[in-house]
């Protein structure tokens, strides 16, 4: 399982779900989609007003929590408390699966990778030839490189301090490597000069707000695009001067990359059992349940892409 | 004329200059179009980089100045130099006109009512049936409006502290006025309640960055669009919470909302004449040159629309 998702066999339902029974396997995921609302209804969005994120640690349906130890309350974490052997989500919230799909590897689509490529095609809706950049290649930078490239993108330029990303960035589409440690001059004038004015979309991955005025000033005037998916941990407020957009900038954000779980994660599924996704090259550890403090060690120091968590059987 | 565009009847041509001639009727316009530039050519922009918005008072073309009282320099404001008998400006910031068209009405196309329609169409493309938000009911927000009536908005909403701009609101389209000195709650509350949960589109119109939160929050998640018009006088710095975008939303902005002068313009010229916009209702004064500052009083006072001034015959 990831952070925010995780891959699960239904030990039972609950009253009124007609849509999973116990064997089905299903992708759980920390926003959900309830069909009805005026979000879910409008076709064009994935901010499900009735399944939303959870950040409060109880069930959307009654405030309440599945978990207890001793009679005191266990919360939930985003809807789908991962790490554990049994949980409780909404069905709201869980995607079924064909048995045939390999659970340890689709995993990852509910968060990282469905979340860049969902930037690259439901958000900025990448058009072929044209030039993106993306700062901070983690999973959800290269999915995003990933996204850019199947689109057909003529320069896909990844930024990254860690200048042992340089191969792995490759494999997803990335043809221009920049670490800005190593360069001279600012960042948005290294890109302008690849870009021949700034490129047409910028995907900010890196989770700091600080990084708006660059992000901006990287994309071009007229229809540059820059796209904010970071969660940052500090610093909330986005700033950036006001010419920056009367110059025909854009600024757009979403979540898990647009993507409708329920409606729109099956054929995510299907692009992957088609090979026309990558996924596995996404994982470079697997790690058992025991061991998980090693594997947000390897996320905080930047040595993994996804480390895929297993439960004891 | 406008403070950012005037009309104007050549009086002679430079050399090189064929689209223009002697007796010609021209819209000047403060930002120009080469039609040859990667921004004039993508077809999807207004921001010639030849042309662009000039701001050091001399021409484009040398950076020299074509004014002089008693051999010192007399510098061009925004490429048109509007306030005076004579001005020099480049052929591409002179759109050509019929000698039919009223030039003392038309001029208002120079800025100020394109700037709104363009927003409302160019910029924000309003669908029939959605609701619109305008921050600031000027000449430049009421042009949104009637650009958003033109389009078939269901829900107009005006928010302006001038409870004089009620009536001449609802002329331009406006359904619902809301004024902030009247209101017991956030701005964005009233709003979201009038639209059930944030309107379609938010155009910021007052020139006010730290607007930009309460107008964010008046747009819905998911799809919700806030464009910026205004340039502030003071705080360029346009600042708003990450999770504002994290929830769907765009910030999008642009120059003169977005149309290519000479390619643009005479389609809206055009559809002055066919009665299909409204004009003339902008001007609520003309004023001759000799009482220019009366007419910037009048404007710093929010008692006009637009002041035309008339320049000695």
């Amino acid at each position: 399982m990831s952070l925010l998702g995780n891959f699960s066999v239904v030990e039972s339902v609950g009253p009124g779900v007609t849509e999973l029974k116990e064997g089905d396997h299903v992708l759980t995921v920390f926003t959900g989609e309830c069909k009805t609302c005026r979000q879910c209804t409008s076709g064009k969005s994935n901010m499900c007003q009735v399944l939303g994120l959870e950040r409060s640690g109880v069930m959307h349906s009654d405030q309440k929590t599945r978990f207890s130890v001793k009679g005191k309350p266990v919360y939930h974490y985003c809807a789908v408390s991962s790490f554990s052997e049994y949980t409780v989500v909404h069905s709201g919230c869980a995607v079924k699966l064909s048995l045939s799909v390999p659970l340890e590897k689709i995993c990852l689509l509910s968060c990282g990778v469905a979340t860049g490529l969902g930037a690259a095609w439901n958000v900025a809706d990448i058009s072929e030839g044209s030039t993106v950049v993306i700062y901070g290649l983690g999973t959800v930078g290269l999915s995003v490189a990933q996204g850019a490239k199947i689109r057909g993108a003529s320069q896909i330029i990844g930024v990254d301090i860690n200048p042992e990303k340089v191969d792995i960035a490759k494999t997803f589409g990335v043809t221009h490597f920049v670490n800005p440690s190593e360069c001279n001059e600012s960042i948005h004038q290294v890109i302008n000069r690849i870009t021949d004015g700034g490129a047409d979309y910028v995907f900010e991955c890196i989770g700091d707000t600080r990084m708006l005025t660059t992000a901006l000033q990287s994309c071009c005037q007229g229809w540059g695009l820059t796209v904010t998916l970071g969660v940052p941990k500090v610093n909330p407020e986005l700033t950036a001067h006001y010419g920056l957009f009367l110059s025909g900038r854009t600024l757009k954000g979403s979540l898990f990359g647009g993507w409708r779980p329920k409606s729109d994660l099956p054929s995510l599924v299907d692009m992957y059992t088609k090979k026309e996704i990558q996924i596995d090259e996404y994982i470079t550890h697997n790690i058992s349940f025991e061991d998980i403090n090693q594997a947000f060690s390897l996320m905080k120091e930047g040595k993994c892409l996804r480390c895929v968590i297993h439960l004891p059987a």
